[in-house]
């Protein structure tokens, strides 16, 4: 899988989830798309105060909810906006513990099948080597239409 | 496990949760714990719009964030406010679409070591029977102060 | 899932298993099926000196194996022998050291859909309640031919 | 984590397995080790015949178990032969048929804390770039003894 032309691009990937996902990819959300490739995509949660858990560490759910985010973004661009692509299966191991700041997370497909696509995701706190969890998970691909 | 007593009711959980999770556990958040007992937990996460995708179903990080809640009212209902005891793994089968409505989940512990707590959980749509996900996680429970 | 009448029965699935697995279901493996339904299997691994690791437990990737073997048939039991079901996923937690004697695993389906089977599976030291591992595991069904 | 010194090298890794492990680790086991550092390790199983399955491939549990020996070789590289480490967790996704030949596996070290270490390892078919298999395990390490 080269580091080649995805499927979408930033602006089209934007404007895709703005339209179908407005509950969770709006102005306010701090989710924005850094880079997208085919086979791979890195995106980024702007830190929110509700995020934080005790010992000033990031919830969570905030982690699984970034890489779920970065997981469909990778997959989009490689597939285009067929729609309904659907999450079978996440792990997730969580490694170290977060920073009170952004939190950004890179997906690499490490399959791409006609009807599964398996990732793998590591999430990192800005500006830290380290990632704070990995994630693999499966991502079902609707049949195309008219079969 | 016998189905016996907690380590903390409902009453203690929802006081030790509120003053340590303020920004997950508050009056608005619609979590809510319906059940505990030494050795699992049935907890409840009301409807709200902004968990919505399309096809009016509800976004699989709303289930992950309520698996980790419920897995979390296990633990501490087992050993008791020790504090810092952290998810090492979770892992969730995405089974069914859940409906536009409440979500309950039920956590199960399924072994409980002196560093490890491993734990399952089933997601449901309120009064639906056949789980909407299924979870299993692992809790690393920290060393009594002192050793 | 009720209780209810398999896609094919004990003798069947031998017979399948024996025709199409030599290698791993034959007389001497120490493998066998003590029960199915529909929804479900449990099955059977005799001990054998080679399985023994340090301290007198069993090797993890036996339980794996017997694991794969309880799922394959449960799946077999619900969906016939169309062969060429194959896993895609599998996780395991050990949950305690198992004893050096028979382990047994119990699978049940959580899911069966069109394309993916989820299921669950308990692995025990024979005779003993508490289980040792616990399994989820998701197969990838084959479209019915012609489709 | 730097490709650097591990605690033990391939013939103290040999020595111990062989000592401590002589079921699984045996001249006609067909395992090697082929290279360890701090931090990872490849390691290769010859094939058998008795691998085989159906459309010329090899077994599941064939993976799983190799897995599982690079994953241990990697723990021990860098914590040494203190005995005891134990896996607690494994997740393995299946991405490609493996060809009927040798299997090698790469492990790499995620996250190595006091209680606990958590490993990615890719599996190859030899000599075929993209891998058959991807996996995350988690070890539990024991305390030094003393304590």
């Amino acid at each position: 899988m080269a580091d080649n032309k995805p499927a979408m691009d930033i602006a089209a990937l934007e404007a895709f989830l703005s339209r179908e996902f407005p509950q969770a990819f709006h102005p306010a959300s701090g989710l924005s798309i850094e880079k997208v490739w085919f086979g791979g995509s890195r995106v980024r949660q702007a830190f929110r105060d509700h995020f934080i858990r005790p010992g000033g560490t990031i919830s969570g759910p905030t982690m699984m909810m970034l890489a779920d985010f970065a997981l469909y973004v990778a997959v989009l661009a490689a597939i285009g906006p067929v729609g309904l692509a659907v999450t079978t299966n996440l792990n997730i191991n969580f490694l170290r513990r977060p920073e009170q700041c952004d939190i950004t997370a890179e997906a690499r497909i490490l399959k791409l099948g006609k009807r599964l696509a398996v990732l793998e995701c590591s999430i990192f706190s800005d500006g830290v080597a380290e990632p704070v969890a990995h994630v693999t998970s499966t991502y079902s691909i609707p049949p195309i239409s008219g079969t």
